[in-house]
Protein backbone atom coordinates (compact mmCIF):
# COMPACT_ATOMS: atom_id res chain seq x y z
CA UNK A 1 0.00 0.00 0.00
CA UNK A 2 1.20 3.49 -0.93
CA UNK A 3 1.96 6.38 2.22
CA UNK A 4 -0.70 8.90 2.57
CA UNK A 5 1.75 11.44 0.42
CA UNK A 6 1.76 9.08 -2.79
CA UNK A 7 -1.48 8.77 -2.81
CA UNK A 8 -2.56 12.34 -2.74
CA UNK A 9 -0.70 12.68 -5.61
CA UNK A 10 -2.05 10.04 -7.11
CA UNK A 11 -5.42 11.81 -6.59
CA UNK A 12 -4.42 14.49 -7.47
CA UNK A 13 -3.07 13.31 -10.91
CA UNK A 14 -6.75 11.75 -11.30
CA UNK A 15 -8.16 15.27 -11.07
CA UNK A 16 -5.83 16.59 -13.64
CA UNK A 17 -6.92 13.73 -15.96
CA UNK A 18 -10.61 14.59 -14.94
CA UNK A 19 -9.48 18.13 -16.14
CA UNK A 20 -8.14 17.12 -19.26
CA UNK A 21 -11.19 15.36 -19.83
CA UNK A 22 -13.40 18.31 -19.30
CA UNK A 23 -11.16 20.51 -21.78
CA UNK A 24 -11.34 17.32 -24.40
CA UNK A 25 -15.03 17.72 -24.13
CA UNK A 26 -14.90 21.95 -24.52
CA UNK A 27 -12.78 21.30 -27.15
CA UNK A 28 -14.97 19.27 -29.08
CA UNK A 29 -17.64 20.91 -28.37
CA UNK A 30 -16.79 24.49 -29.52
CA UNK A 31 -15.52 22.59 -32.66
CA UNK A 32 -19.34 21.45 -33.19
CA UNK A 33 -20.90 24.64 -32.12
CA UNK A 34 -18.37 27.04 -34.71
CA UNK A 35 -19.40 24.58 -37.56
CA UNK A 36 -22.95 23.76 -37.01
CA UNK A 37 -23.64 27.72 -35.81
CA UNK A 38 -24.79 25.83 -32.80
CA UNK A 39 -25.95 28.79 -30.09
CA UNK A 40 -26.74 26.47 -27.34
CA UNK A 41 -23.51 24.84 -27.65
CA UNK A 42 -21.13 27.52 -27.76
CA UNK A 43 -23.18 28.51 -24.65
CA UNK A 44 -22.46 25.45 -22.91
CA UNK A 45 -18.37 26.00 -23.59
CA UNK A 46 -18.84 29.34 -22.42
CA UNK A 47 -20.13 28.49 -19.19
CA UNK A 48 -18.24 24.95 -18.81
CA UNK A 49 -15.29 26.90 -18.42
CA UNK A 50 -16.16 27.73 -14.89
CA UNK A 51 -15.45 24.40 -14.02
CA UNK A 52 -12.34 23.60 -15.14
CA UNK A 53 -11.49 26.86 -13.53
CA UNK A 54 -12.97 25.86 -10.46
CA UNK A 55 -10.86 22.55 -10.87
CA UNK A 56 -8.14 24.39 -11.28
CA UNK A 57 -8.14 25.85 -7.98
CA UNK A 58 -8.78 22.56 -5.91
CA UNK A 59 -5.75 20.96 -7.71
CA UNK A 60 -3.68 24.26 -6.83
CA UNK A 61 -4.91 24.14 -3.16
CA UNK A 62 -4.37 20.29 -2.59
CA UNK A 63 -1.12 20.31 -4.05
CA UNK A 64 0.19 23.42 -1.84
CA UNK A 65 -1.11 21.79 1.08
CA UNK A 66 0.90 18.38 -0.04
CA UNK A 67 4.10 20.80 -0.63
CA UNK A 68 3.88 22.85 2.87
CA UNK A 69 2.64 19.54 4.64
CA UNK A 70 5.07 17.07 3.44
CA UNK A 71 8.10 19.12 2.22
CA UNK A 72 8.53 16.43 -0.38
CA UNK A 73 12.23 16.10 -1.91
CA UNK A 74 13.71 15.00 -5.73
CA UNK A 75 11.43 13.18 -7.60
CA UNK A 76 8.75 13.67 -5.71
CA UNK A 77 9.20 17.84 -5.45
CA UNK A 78 9.57 18.28 -9.05
CA UNK A 79 6.01 15.85 -9.69
CA UNK A 80 4.16 18.26 -7.63
CA UNK A 81 5.76 20.91 -9.29
CA UNK A 82 4.80 19.90 -12.61
CA UNK A 83 1.37 19.32 -11.62
CA UNK A 84 0.95 22.84 -10.59
CA UNK A 85 2.47 23.84 -14.25
CA UNK A 86 0.27 21.16 -16.01
CA UNK A 87 -2.79 22.11 -14.19
CA UNK A 88 -2.38 26.14 -15.66
CA UNK A 89 -1.70 24.50 -19.47
CA UNK A 90 -5.49 22.79 -19.06
CA UNK A 91 -6.69 25.84 -18.01
CA UNK A 92 -5.10 27.93 -20.05
CA UNK A 93 -6.66 24.90 -23.30
CA UNK A 94 -10.00 25.47 -22.10
CA UNK A 95 -10.03 29.22 -22.18
CA UNK A 96 -9.10 28.44 -26.22
CA UNK A 97 -11.72 26.63 -26.33
CA UNK A 98 -13.84 29.33 -24.84
CA UNK A 99 -12.54 31.55 -27.72
CA UNK A 100 -13.43 29.13 -30.16
CA UNK A 101 -16.95 29.41 -28.69
CA UNK A 102 -17.14 33.01 -28.62
CA UNK A 103 -16.52 33.64 -32.09
CA UNK A 104 -19.18 30.95 -32.99
CA UNK A 105 -21.80 32.82 -31.07
CA UNK A 106 -20.30 36.97 -32.42
CA UNK A 107 -21.35 35.15 -35.61
CA UNK A 108 -24.85 33.24 -34.96
CA UNK A 109 -26.61 32.82 -36.82
CA UNK A 110 -23.71 32.91 -39.46
CA UNK A 111 -20.81 30.10 -39.19
CA UNK A 112 -17.55 31.79 -39.10
CA UNK A 113 -15.76 29.23 -41.20
CA UNK A 114 -16.50 28.96 -44.58
CA UNK A 115 -17.94 25.55 -46.40
CA UNK A 116 -14.57 24.76 -47.79
CA UNK A 117 -12.42 25.06 -44.78
CA UNK A 118 -15.12 23.08 -42.89
CA UNK A 119 -13.01 19.89 -42.92
CA UNK A 120 -9.71 21.23 -41.75
CA UNK A 121 -11.70 22.71 -39.08
CA UNK A 122 -13.30 19.35 -38.20
CA UNK A 123 -9.70 17.81 -38.48
CA UNK A 124 -8.21 20.56 -36.25
CA UNK A 125 -10.78 20.00 -33.59
CA UNK A 126 -10.34 16.04 -33.42
CA UNK A 127 -6.50 16.37 -33.13
CA UNK A 128 -6.92 18.82 -30.83
CA UNK A 129 -9.29 17.09 -28.96
CA UNK A 130 -6.85 13.72 -29.48
CA UNK A 131 -4.13 15.67 -28.32
CA UNK A 132 -6.08 17.30 -24.72
CA UNK A 133 -6.97 12.57 -24.30
CA UNK A 134 -3.78 11.71 -24.52
CA UNK A 135 -2.07 14.57 -22.19
CA UNK A 136 -4.63 13.60 -19.65
CA UNK A 137 -3.83 10.02 -19.79
CA UNK A 138 -0.20 11.22 -19.95
CA UNK A 139 -0.29 12.51 -16.55
CA UNK A 140 -0.96 9.12 -14.88
CA UNK A 141 0.56 6.64 -16.92
CA UNK A 142 3.99 8.75 -17.27
CA UNK A 143 4.83 7.25 -20.80
CA UNK A 144 7.91 8.98 -22.79
CA UNK A 145 6.71 6.76 -25.93
CA UNK A 146 3.09 7.97 -25.53
CA UNK A 147 4.32 11.46 -25.11
CA UNK A 148 6.21 11.45 -27.55
CA UNK A 149 3.37 9.85 -30.14
CA UNK A 150 1.48 13.07 -28.82
CA UNK A 151 4.53 15.50 -29.48
CA UNK A 152 4.54 14.34 -33.17
CA UNK A 153 0.94 15.27 -33.57
CA UNK A 154 1.32 18.76 -33.63
CA UNK A 155 3.12 18.07 -37.17
CA UNK A 156 -0.25 17.80 -38.59
CA UNK A 157 -1.68 20.99 -36.60
CA UNK A 158 1.12 22.63 -38.21
CA UNK A 159 0.37 21.97 -41.66
CA UNK A 160 -2.94 22.11 -40.82
CA UNK A 161 -2.82 25.51 -39.75
CA UNK A 162 -0.47 26.13 -42.36
CA UNK A 163 -3.35 25.39 -45.37
CA UNK A 164 -5.61 27.63 -43.40
CA UNK A 165 -3.33 30.49 -44.02
CA UNK A 166 -3.00 29.62 -47.56
CA UNK A 167 -6.31 29.05 -48.19
CA UNK A 168 -7.08 33.04 -46.87
CA UNK A 169 -4.44 34.71 -48.89
CA UNK A 170 -5.33 32.79 -52.19
CA UNK A 171 -6.68 35.31 -54.41
CA UNK A 172 -10.10 32.27 -55.02
CA UNK A 173 -10.65 33.73 -51.48
CA UNK A 174 -14.49 34.77 -50.78
CA UNK A 175 -14.94 35.06 -47.54
CA UNK A 176 -13.96 38.89 -46.91
CA UNK A 177 -11.50 40.40 -44.34
CA UNK A 178 -13.88 39.41 -41.80
CA UNK A 179 -13.71 35.82 -42.95
CA UNK A 180 -9.68 35.73 -43.09
CA UNK A 181 -9.72 37.42 -39.51
CA UNK A 182 -12.12 34.40 -37.88
CA UNK A 183 -10.29 31.72 -39.83
CA UNK A 184 -6.73 33.03 -38.80
CA UNK A 185 -7.64 33.77 -35.04
CA UNK A 186 -9.25 30.47 -34.79
CA UNK A 187 -6.45 28.20 -36.79
CA UNK A 188 -4.21 30.43 -33.74
CA UNK A 189 -5.93 28.73 -31.12
CA UNK A 190 -6.58 25.26 -32.10
CA UNK A 191 -3.01 25.36 -32.75
CA UNK A 192 -1.89 27.00 -29.30
CA UNK A 193 -4.06 23.91 -27.88
CA UNK A 194 -1.92 21.56 -29.89
CA UNK A 195 1.10 23.39 -27.92
CA UNK A 196 -0.15 23.16 -24.79
CA UNK A 197 -0.28 19.39 -25.24
CA UNK A 198 3.25 19.19 -26.77
CA UNK A 199 4.29 21.50 -23.66
CA UNK A 200 2.85 19.04 -20.94
CA UNK A 201 4.27 16.10 -23.02
CA UNK A 202 7.49 17.73 -22.91
CA UNK A 203 6.74 17.77 -18.76
CA UNK A 204 6.00 14.47 -18.58
CA UNK A 205 8.96 13.25 -20.54
CA UNK A 206 11.15 15.74 -18.10
CA UNK A 207 9.61 13.90 -15.25
CA UNK A 208 10.49 10.32 -16.33
CA UNK A 209 13.77 11.04 -17.80
CA UNK A 210 15.21 13.86 -16.32
CA UNK A 211 15.60 15.79 -19.49
CA UNK A 212 13.07 17.81 -21.59
CA UNK A 213 12.92 16.62 -25.31
CA UNK A 214 14.16 19.99 -27.45
CA UNK A 215 11.97 22.09 -28.99
CA UNK A 216 10.61 21.41 -32.12
CA UNK A 217 11.20 23.74 -34.97
CA UNK A 218 7.48 25.10 -35.97
CA UNK A 219 6.38 24.51 -39.49
CA UNK A 220 5.04 27.47 -39.95
CA UNK A 221 7.68 30.61 -39.03
CA UNK A 222 5.70 33.42 -39.56
CA UNK A 223 2.67 33.19 -37.19
CA UNK B 1 21.37 40.41 7.46
CA UNK B 2 18.98 37.94 6.13
CA UNK B 3 19.65 34.28 6.26
CA UNK B 4 20.51 32.73 3.14
CA UNK B 5 17.19 31.13 2.24
CA UNK B 6 15.65 34.77 1.99
CA UNK B 7 18.55 35.92 -0.02
CA UNK B 8 18.55 33.35 -2.42
CA UNK B 9 14.70 34.74 -2.58
CA UNK B 10 16.10 37.68 -3.93
CA UNK B 11 18.35 37.07 -5.97
CA UNK B 12 16.50 34.89 -7.82
CA UNK B 13 13.34 38.22 -7.48
CA UNK B 14 16.26 40.28 -8.98
CA UNK B 15 17.05 37.10 -12.05
CA UNK B 16 13.26 37.62 -12.93
CA UNK B 17 13.63 41.36 -12.86
CA UNK B 18 16.80 40.78 -15.01
CA UNK B 19 14.48 38.46 -17.54
CA UNK B 20 11.64 41.22 -17.43
CA UNK B 21 14.39 43.62 -18.53
CA UNK B 22 15.29 41.55 -21.73
CA UNK B 23 11.38 41.29 -22.54
CA UNK B 24 11.08 44.78 -22.22
CA UNK B 25 13.51 44.96 -24.91
CA UNK B 26 12.31 42.55 -26.96
CA UNK B 27 8.77 44.10 -27.32
CA UNK B 28 10.15 47.53 -27.73
CA UNK B 29 12.78 46.42 -30.40
CA UNK B 30 10.00 43.88 -32.25
CA UNK B 31 7.63 46.95 -32.38
CA UNK B 32 10.46 49.06 -33.87
CA UNK B 33 11.35 46.42 -36.05
CA UNK B 34 7.56 46.05 -37.34
CA UNK B 35 7.02 49.59 -38.50
CA UNK B 36 10.39 50.76 -39.82
CA UNK B 37 10.80 46.74 -41.77
CA UNK B 38 14.38 46.86 -39.74
CA UNK B 39 15.54 43.24 -40.81
CA UNK B 40 18.84 43.67 -38.61
CA UNK B 41 16.79 44.56 -35.85
CA UNK B 42 13.96 41.91 -36.19
CA UNK B 43 16.48 38.93 -36.43
CA UNK B 44 18.13 40.43 -32.93
CA UNK B 45 15.07 40.20 -31.70
CA UNK B 46 14.31 36.22 -32.54
CA UNK B 47 18.08 35.31 -31.93
CA UNK B 48 18.16 37.28 -28.54
CA UNK B 49 14.73 35.31 -27.34
CA UNK B 50 17.97 32.30 -26.69
CA UNK B 51 18.88 34.84 -23.51
CA UNK B 52 15.11 35.17 -22.12
CA UNK B 53 15.12 30.99 -22.31
CA UNK B 54 18.47 31.05 -20.81
CA UNK B 55 17.10 32.80 -17.80
CA UNK B 56 14.68 31.28 -17.66
CA UNK B 57 16.32 27.43 -17.13
CA UNK B 58 18.65 29.54 -14.48
CA UNK B 59 15.81 30.68 -12.48
CA UNK B 60 13.89 27.18 -12.25
CA UNK B 61 17.04 25.52 -11.54
CA UNK B 62 17.36 27.88 -8.55
CA UNK B 63 14.63 27.74 -7.64
CA UNK B 64 14.31 23.78 -7.29
CA UNK B 65 17.52 24.02 -5.30
CA UNK B 66 15.54 26.02 -2.99
CA UNK B 67 12.77 24.46 -2.39
CA UNK B 68 14.29 20.73 -2.48
CA UNK B 69 17.25 22.45 0.09
CA UNK B 70 15.28 24.28 2.44
CA UNK B 71 11.89 22.88 2.11
CA UNK B 72 10.17 26.41 2.68
CA UNK B 73 6.57 26.83 4.04
CA UNK B 74 3.83 28.93 3.94
CA UNK B 75 4.58 32.38 2.78
CA UNK B 76 8.47 31.67 1.66
CA UNK B 77 6.76 28.33 -0.26
CA UNK B 78 4.19 30.61 -1.80
CA UNK B 79 6.69 32.96 -2.92
CA UNK B 80 8.69 30.25 -4.97
CA UNK B 81 5.71 28.66 -6.34
CA UNK B 82 4.73 32.01 -7.53
CA UNK B 83 8.48 32.33 -9.32
CA UNK B 84 8.47 29.56 -10.99
CA UNK B 85 5.10 30.70 -12.57
CA UNK B 86 6.33 33.97 -13.17
CA UNK B 87 9.20 32.97 -15.02
CA UNK B 88 6.83 30.97 -17.24
CA UNK B 89 5.06 33.70 -17.86
CA UNK B 90 8.17 36.29 -18.55
CA UNK B 91 9.39 33.58 -21.24
CA UNK B 92 5.97 33.32 -23.04
CA UNK B 93 6.10 37.27 -23.25
CA UNK B 94 9.17 36.93 -24.83
CA UNK B 95 7.89 34.25 -27.56
CA UNK B 96 5.33 36.84 -28.48
CA UNK B 97 7.79 39.47 -29.01
CA UNK B 98 9.33 36.83 -31.26
CA UNK B 99 6.48 36.16 -33.01
CA UNK B 100 6.10 39.98 -33.74
CA UNK B 101 9.67 40.01 -34.99
CA UNK B 102 9.04 37.45 -37.15
CA UNK B 103 6.09 38.62 -38.79
CA UNK B 104 8.39 41.79 -39.42
CA UNK B 105 11.10 39.74 -40.42
CA UNK B 106 8.78 37.90 -43.09
CA UNK B 107 7.30 41.09 -44.72
CA UNK B 108 10.52 42.34 -45.32
CA UNK B 109 11.04 44.75 -46.80
CA UNK B 110 7.63 45.53 -46.89
CA UNK B 111 6.24 46.76 -43.28
CA UNK B 112 3.32 44.46 -42.33
CA UNK B 113 1.42 47.21 -40.75
CA UNK B 114 -0.61 49.47 -42.82
CA UNK B 115 0.78 53.31 -42.20
CA UNK B 116 -2.69 54.44 -40.74
CA UNK B 117 -2.31 52.02 -37.92
CA UNK B 118 1.10 53.04 -36.96
CA UNK B 119 0.49 55.18 -34.35
CA UNK B 120 -1.82 52.38 -32.64
CA UNK B 121 1.36 49.67 -33.02
CA UNK B 122 3.32 52.05 -31.91
CA UNK B 123 0.85 52.40 -28.76
CA UNK B 124 0.25 48.90 -27.96
CA UNK B 125 4.42 48.74 -28.12
CA UNK B 126 4.99 51.47 -25.86
CA UNK B 127 2.16 50.16 -23.32
CA UNK B 128 3.42 46.68 -23.50
CA UNK B 129 6.55 47.59 -22.53
CA UNK B 130 5.87 49.34 -19.91
CA UNK B 131 3.73 46.99 -18.37
CA UNK B 132 6.74 44.40 -18.89
CA UNK B 133 8.74 46.93 -17.08
CA UNK B 134 5.88 47.40 -14.32
CA UNK B 135 5.61 43.61 -13.59
CA UNK B 136 9.68 43.34 -13.25
CA UNK B 137 9.96 45.72 -10.69
CA UNK B 138 6.81 44.30 -8.84
CA UNK B 139 8.71 41.06 -8.69
CA UNK B 140 10.89 42.86 -5.98
CA UNK B 141 9.19 45.41 -4.69
CA UNK B 142 5.62 43.32 -4.24
CA UNK B 143 3.39 46.42 -4.39
CA UNK B 144 -0.21 46.02 -4.45
CA UNK B 145 -1.13 49.79 -5.53
CA UNK B 146 1.30 49.17 -8.34
CA UNK B 147 0.00 45.89 -9.57
CA UNK B 148 -3.64 46.73 -9.69
CA UNK B 149 -2.17 50.52 -11.78
CA UNK B 150 -0.54 47.48 -13.90
CA UNK B 151 -4.34 45.44 -14.21
CA UNK B 152 -5.39 49.20 -15.21
CA UNK B 153 -3.34 50.11 -18.02
CA UNK B 154 -4.85 46.44 -19.49
CA UNK B 155 -8.29 48.81 -20.62
CA UNK B 156 -6.19 50.61 -23.03
CA UNK B 157 -4.51 47.35 -24.59
CA UNK B 158 -8.09 45.94 -25.30
CA UNK B 159 -9.44 49.25 -26.80
CA UNK B 160 -6.08 49.44 -29.06
CA UNK B 161 -6.85 46.08 -29.77
CA UNK B 162 -10.70 46.61 -30.40
CA UNK B 163 -10.00 50.07 -32.81
CA UNK B 164 -7.99 47.35 -34.87
CA UNK B 165 -10.57 45.02 -35.11
CA UNK B 166 -13.09 47.81 -36.42
CA UNK B 167 -10.11 49.23 -39.22
CA UNK B 168 -9.43 45.61 -40.71
CA UNK B 169 -13.78 44.77 -41.19
CA UNK B 170 -14.16 48.50 -42.41
CA UNK B 171 -15.48 48.95 -45.67
CA UNK B 172 -12.84 51.58 -45.83
CA UNK B 173 -9.83 48.84 -45.74
CA UNK B 174 -7.66 48.74 -48.17
CA UNK B 175 -4.95 46.28 -47.47
CA UNK B 176 -6.61 43.17 -48.52
CA UNK B 177 -6.78 39.93 -46.70
CA UNK B 178 -2.99 39.13 -45.96
CA UNK B 179 -3.05 42.36 -44.23
CA UNK B 180 -5.67 42.05 -42.33
CA UNK B 181 -4.12 38.77 -40.45
CA UNK B 182 -1.73 40.09 -40.02
CA UNK B 183 -2.94 42.83 -37.84
CA UNK B 184 -5.39 40.64 -36.40
CA UNK B 185 -2.35 38.30 -35.24
CA UNK B 186 -0.33 40.86 -34.23
CA UNK B 187 -2.57 42.67 -32.26
CA UNK B 188 -3.61 39.40 -30.60
CA UNK B 189 0.37 38.93 -29.52
CA UNK B 190 0.23 42.26 -27.81
CA UNK B 191 -2.85 41.75 -26.01
CA UNK B 192 -1.84 38.57 -25.05
CA UNK B 193 1.98 40.43 -23.12
CA UNK B 194 -0.40 42.52 -21.51
CA UNK B 195 -2.69 39.49 -20.62
CA UNK B 196 0.28 38.02 -19.15
CA UNK B 197 1.55 40.83 -17.07
CA UNK B 198 -2.09 40.84 -16.03
CA UNK B 199 -1.80 37.59 -14.46
CA UNK B 200 1.76 38.24 -12.68
CA UNK B 201 0.18 41.43 -10.86
CA UNK B 202 -2.54 39.11 -9.93
CA UNK B 203 0.34 36.46 -8.15
CA UNK B 204 1.79 39.48 -6.51
CA UNK B 205 -1.00 40.88 -5.02
CA UNK B 206 -2.10 37.18 -3.95
CA UNK B 207 1.10 36.46 -2.39
CA UNK B 208 0.79 39.95 -0.55
CA UNK B 209 -3.20 39.92 0.15
CA UNK B 210 -3.38 35.99 0.22
CA UNK B 211 -6.82 37.04 -2.36
CA UNK B 212 -6.46 36.91 -5.96
CA UNK B 213 -8.33 40.00 -7.35
CA UNK B 214 -11.29 38.92 -9.91
CA UNK B 215 -10.46 38.63 -14.01
CA UNK B 216 -11.37 41.42 -15.51
CA UNK B 217 -14.18 40.91 -17.83
CA UNK B 218 -12.07 41.42 -21.48
CA UNK B 219 -13.27 44.55 -23.64
CA UNK B 220 -13.64 42.45 -26.65
CA UNK B 221 -15.98 39.38 -25.93
CA UNK B 222 -15.21 37.69 -29.16
CA UNK B 223 -11.62 36.80 -29.74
Amino acid sequence: MRDSFHQQLEHISEELTAMARLVELAVTRSTDALLTGNLTLAEQVISGDASVDALQKLVEDEAFEQLALQQPVASDLRALVATLRMVAELERMGDLAEHVAKIARLRYPDIAVPRELHDTFRRMGRLAATMVRMSGLNVIERDVAAARELMSLDDEMDQLRMSLFRATVDSSWQHGVEGAVDVALLGRYYERIADHCVSLARRVIYLVTGDYPPVEVPAIPTH
